[in-house]
Order: C-alpha cells, then structure tokens, then sequence
C-alpha cells in the first residue's frame, strides 16, 4: 500500500498547487460548509445553479459536484445542462444522492442523472447506494437506517450499472469500479453526529478527482484523508459543534506527507 | 415540579432511543443551524421542500416544522401539502411565525397556515405572537422590538383562537394551551445575540413533540433544555460564535438526568 | 488621521445604539454568516427575498444588501423592486457583485443593476472590480485570480461611471467616490482560507452606511474593522473554522474606542 499512499499525498499537492475551481449545483443545507471545505483542501468553490449560467460556469471548473439534497425541478434542470457541458469537456462529475430511497422524486431523480450522464463517481452512504442498485437498504430522510446486505456487492453492481465509481461511505468506506474495490479504514464516530458529513466527503471527492484521472484511487484517497482528518479533530472535540471546528482546521492544516502517512486504504479482493 | 422536570427528562430519552426524523421546510438562513440541533438532540433531520415529495417525505416523519423565515409562495404551498398530510397522519406540526408583523405577506401567511392546518405548537417571540393575536407588539425584520402589553394573554388568546399551544419565547418563556400556562426561566443573554436561535428553539420543541403527545409539556421541556445548554455554553464563551459551539456541543452532551435536574419550569395561574 | 479614526470609532456606536435593521437580497452561501455579522456589529438582519414583500420590508431597514452570489432571475427581479423603494426613501443600497466578470449572466446583472439603481457603496474584490469597470482582471468562479494593472484607477473609473463609492478589498484596501481614494491596511490573510468573508465585509459596510451618510468614510470604516477585527482572531487560529469562531467573537467584542484606536486608514492623492 506504500504507493497508494505515496500517490495520494502527491494528489493532495497538486490540489493544493492548481487550485482547481469546483463547481456545487448543491442543497441548501451544506452550502456554506461546502464552500469551506473546498477552499481548506485547496480548490476554490463556486455555487451557480441558475440554467443561464451553469454551462458557462462549469467550462472553467475541474470537477462539477451535483448534490440533490435539497432538490427541485428547476435546480434538476440545471444539473442537467451543467452535466452535459462538463461531459462534453471531460471534466469529472462527483454525484450525491442525498436520500435516494427516501422518496420516488429523490431516487428517479438520481437515477436520472446516472442515466443522462457520465458520473465520474457515485459517493453515497449504503442506503443511498442500496436504493439505487435496487438490493435493498434504507432511508429516513437521509440517513441511512438499514444497509444492504452486502453494501460492497451492492456498490459494485451500482459501479457496473452505470460504469462509474461508487463511493459508499459508512464506519468503514467501500470504493469500487465494478471491478477493483478498496476499503478506506480512517475515520471518527463524530463524523455521525454533522449534517452534511457526507456532503463535505463528496466535495473532497471531486476536488482530488479534478487533479487526478484515476477516480477509483482519487475517491479513496480524498475518503482517507476526510477520515484521517477526523481522527485528528477528535482529539479536540467537546462535542460535535468543536469537533467540526476542529475538522475543517485539519483539512487545511493536514500536509500531504501526514495525509501518505496517515492513510488507511486496503484493495480486497473485488 | 419534580414530577414535571422527571417527564421532561424521560421526554428527552425518549427522542434520543427513538430517533424520530423531524421534516423541516424551514428558512434559507438556519438550514444547516437547526439540522444539527436536530441531530444534537437526538433526531434525524431532513429539509425537503419540492411539492412533489414533501407529503411522501413527512409521512415518514415524527414532527414538521414550519419555519416562514425567507417565505415564497412554492414554499408555502409545499408547507400547505406536507401540512395536511401530517394531519391526516396525526403527526405533530410546529410552526414557526418568523417576521410576522413585519410585514402584510408574513402576517398572512402564518393566519393562512394556522387556520389551514392544525397546528401542535406555534413558537415564536413576543412582537410575533402579539401580530398574529392582534393584541399589539412590534416587529423589526425578524426581532421583537415591542411586546405587547400583556405577553400570557397574547399567548393565551392566539392558543384559543386556533386550538394549538403558543410557546412565546424571551427572557422568561411562556407555553399555554389557552388553560394552563406554564413558564421557563432557564436561558442566557448570549441567545439574544447569535441568529436563528429561535428557529433551533422551534426544531427543538419538534423533536419533543415527535416522542410526547402531551404538546404543552413537550414545548416547555424542549425550551428548559434549550435554556440549560445556554447556561452551560455561556460559561465556555468569549461572544457570540464561541458561545453557539459551546451551546450545539451541550445540546449533544445534556443527559436526560441533567435536564431533569436543571430545568425550571413553573405552573402559573392561568 | 486621528480625526477620521474618531469619526470611525463614533460610527460604530452609533450603530450599536440605534441597531438599524439591514434587509439583504443575498446569496444562499452566506446568508447565516452574514445574518450573525450584522447582529453581531449592532444591527438586526433580515433576510427576505419574494417579489410581494421586499418593498414592505426594506421600507423599515437602514440599509439594503444587494449580493448576486447565487443569483437567478426571480431574485435579481426582486432587487429591482427593494432597490427602487429604497432610492425613493433615501435608503442607502450597499451591492455585492459577486463573480461579476466569471460569466455573462453576473456581469450583465451587475451592470443592470448598477444602471437601474442609485447604489451607495459596491464592495468587490480586485476582479470583479476590473471586470465591472472593463479595465481587466479575472475572476475564476468568485475569487480574483488576476488583478486589473491599476486596482486604483479601476476603482475609480467604476466610481464615477456609476457615481457610487467603491470598496475594493484585498490585501490594502482602496476606497474611493471617483474623487478623494483612501486605503485600509487592516486585515489578516487567514480572511482568504474562508468563503464569504467579502459578503461579510459588505454587510460590515452596509451597517456602517446605515448611520453614516459619508459613504466614502463609512465603507473605509467599516473595512478597517473588519480587518482589525480578522488581526485579533487570527492570535488564536488554529486554522481557519477557529479563526472564523474568534473573528464573529471580536466583531462582537471590539469598542468604538479599540476601533478609532486599531483603524488604519489613509488618504493617498486621488
């Protein structure tokens, strides 16, 4: 695993050096912490969901970020404009699910997008990807209250359904292609207690994905560094309010020699 | 009151074991505020607002809350949606008059509301009850900058009126159903000076609500433990921001035992 | 300069002691950090953006925010109707061209509403700046990646075009009506790891403009505590979400008598 590690330390140093712009079309819940959370890995965050601007917007953008946490048709439609366009110039969609499952409109929806678009990858807790791989789990809101029986066979049939990444996060995250599956160890009991936990691991998703085409290793390694950052931040916490302070002063402080060392991430056998 | 201060603690083990998912279609200011207080306290927050989900999504649901704070007309017909839903359902509704008074649209639409719907609890301040009882008070923007002469009869005449409890919150809260009026006197200063802090009062008394059907117990619990983690978090806090991570972090750390103790809540003539 | 710190320092406790209400049209970012940096300079914010009740609303403000950082049509049609009602009562418009200059949609509606409005103070960065003035510099999503050659002579020409005040921040400051130009030295760098931390200033702006008709000297004012208020928390960052929590604790915290003391403002020939 020394190379993986090494390789995603080198990806953190390049977000940091490139500074890519990030694009959220994303709820209205985590926006702020959103936004946060791009600039301290090292990108630079935009939130524009208006159907006149999203096309243009996400031309200079290394990574679109469509989160439906909060959805509607019109900020649907959005979606889809902005995802065609970043389709078109191969700049890599990171897809959120919120609540898939939780509701007809929230899974046609994301299956809809999975459908229209080339998603890069999927990073959803494992009742959201149950839902949406059809073997089971599921939903209160968002949250995810049963899994699916085998959450890694259900992200692998979501990965090869619509040839993407999953990316399923839970007390151990589970990365696969469909085919090769890593299993990220790294992470805090704390992250549970946050909203929008989740939604800040997605936006750390796409920002290592904007530098680094491998999307399998790019998801793993932002995952492991969300976590790891988590773990340091735990150490500081009084509860989840100093916690969550704690974890965006990590994910700014972590350098990327911590991050190589401090990685947990596994490839079992798929 | 010991009797009381025990159902309030049990009130509060009761959310935390059950969980129940509090559905808000709230304002675009405390989203992210009142879905972790909702996770603090031991719920499971979702915020959904497209009128094609709202009454699949409330179905699902221990309380709605109706939150006006940054109203639009597609909002208000989503909270009219999720509302008669939850009625039909018996699933509690807490409104949450913000800015009534302040301006013609927000004083009819919150009328609109809790003549439409059967309200469990209304929660607001002192110039926004007096609006909606139409016993005077005043507001500015979304605080109350006059109270109405007689704050416990504006509530009891707004409780009367609509059937429902009035929890008037302010240095000393009132909660009435229109016969029993009950009081709290826990809180601090440092309230007064962070936004949304009526709003996570509001989410708060939701998740109550979800788990205890006696509706003017819950509200009167929910604002005594609100209080309580006020007092805890004041002493922790240097202004304003310090003081809101010292008060998520108490909401969170609070066992049912130490708000049993701490709460003080008294039953006055009504 | 001791004058005009004493000017500044009375500025703000004007402030504190009349609490003028700043009624903001604002992006979906920002808005709770915004609505906290307004009660916590000694305003009292609202946040209210439906066609049929802004003109109601902005009638009782001090002051009206105008910030386009996730615009869409129905809302830029309300900043119309608030900003009309507030040039008919003398209400001074303080706007936030965020992203002008990143796509078509922002620069156009910037202009617009520029034209449309008699604005008192425009609050951007080096590239939006440039961009609104047409004298170069380039924005990537909301951030300013290239500077206009004479950041000064950008702000000026804007200035009078527009005949308004422009408040350009960055690492110095430069405040100018066209005519006289001051700069503002204060400020810490830990404001760039943050998002909207120019949205605060802005609205740090539009309190001071709410009780100070020198626009020119309100803006300048307003940004010198802004930037002493950042010098202070940056003493106990530890990254930036701690430095963010000491920044809203010192905003509240900082005197009128610490602020005439701390500001350093300065005329520099026009």
């Amino acid at each position: 695993m020394e190379a993986i590690n090494q390789r995603i330390g080198e990806i953190l140093a390049r977000v940091r050096s490139s500074k890519p712009l990030i694009h959220h079309i994303t709820n209205l819940v985590v926006m702020n912490d959103t936004a946060n959370v791009t600039l301290h890995v090292g990108g630079l965050p935009v939130m524009a969901h208006d159907a006149e601007e999203v096309a243009e917007m996400v031309a200079h953008a290394g990574a679109l970020v469509l989160n439906v946490g909060t959805l509607s048709p019109s900020w649907v439609e959005s979606m889809l404009i902005a995802g065609r366009r970043a389709n078109e110039l191969g700049i890599p969609i990171v897809l959120d699910p919120v609540g898939a499952g939780a509701t007809l409109l929230r899974t046609k929806t994301n299956r809809s997008l999975l459908s229209s678009l080339q998603i890069a990858v999927v990073r959803g807790n494992s009742g959201e990807i149950g839902a949406l791989s059809g073997t089971g789990g599921e939903v209160r809101g968002v949250e995810s209250i049963i899994a699916p029986d085998n959450p890694a066979a259900a992200a692998r049939l979501l990965a090869r359904t619509y040839r993407t990444v999953v990316a399923l996060t839970g007390a151990r995250d589970i990365i696969t292609d469909g085919a090769r599956v890593f299993t990220v160890s790294n992470g805090h009991i704390w992250l549970t207690t946050l909203t929008g936990t989740g939604c800040m691991a997605t936006t750390m998703v796409a920002a290592f994905a904007a530098v680094e085409r491998d999307y399998l290793l790019a998801a793993a390694g932002a995952l492991a560094m969300f976590g790891l950052a988590a773990e340091l931040a735990a150490e500081k916490a009084h509860g989840p309010a100093s916690f969550k302070v704690a974890l965006f002063d990590q994910i700014y402080n972590l350098t990327p020699e911590q991050v190589a060392a401090g990685a947990r991430v596994t490839e079992i056998a798929g």
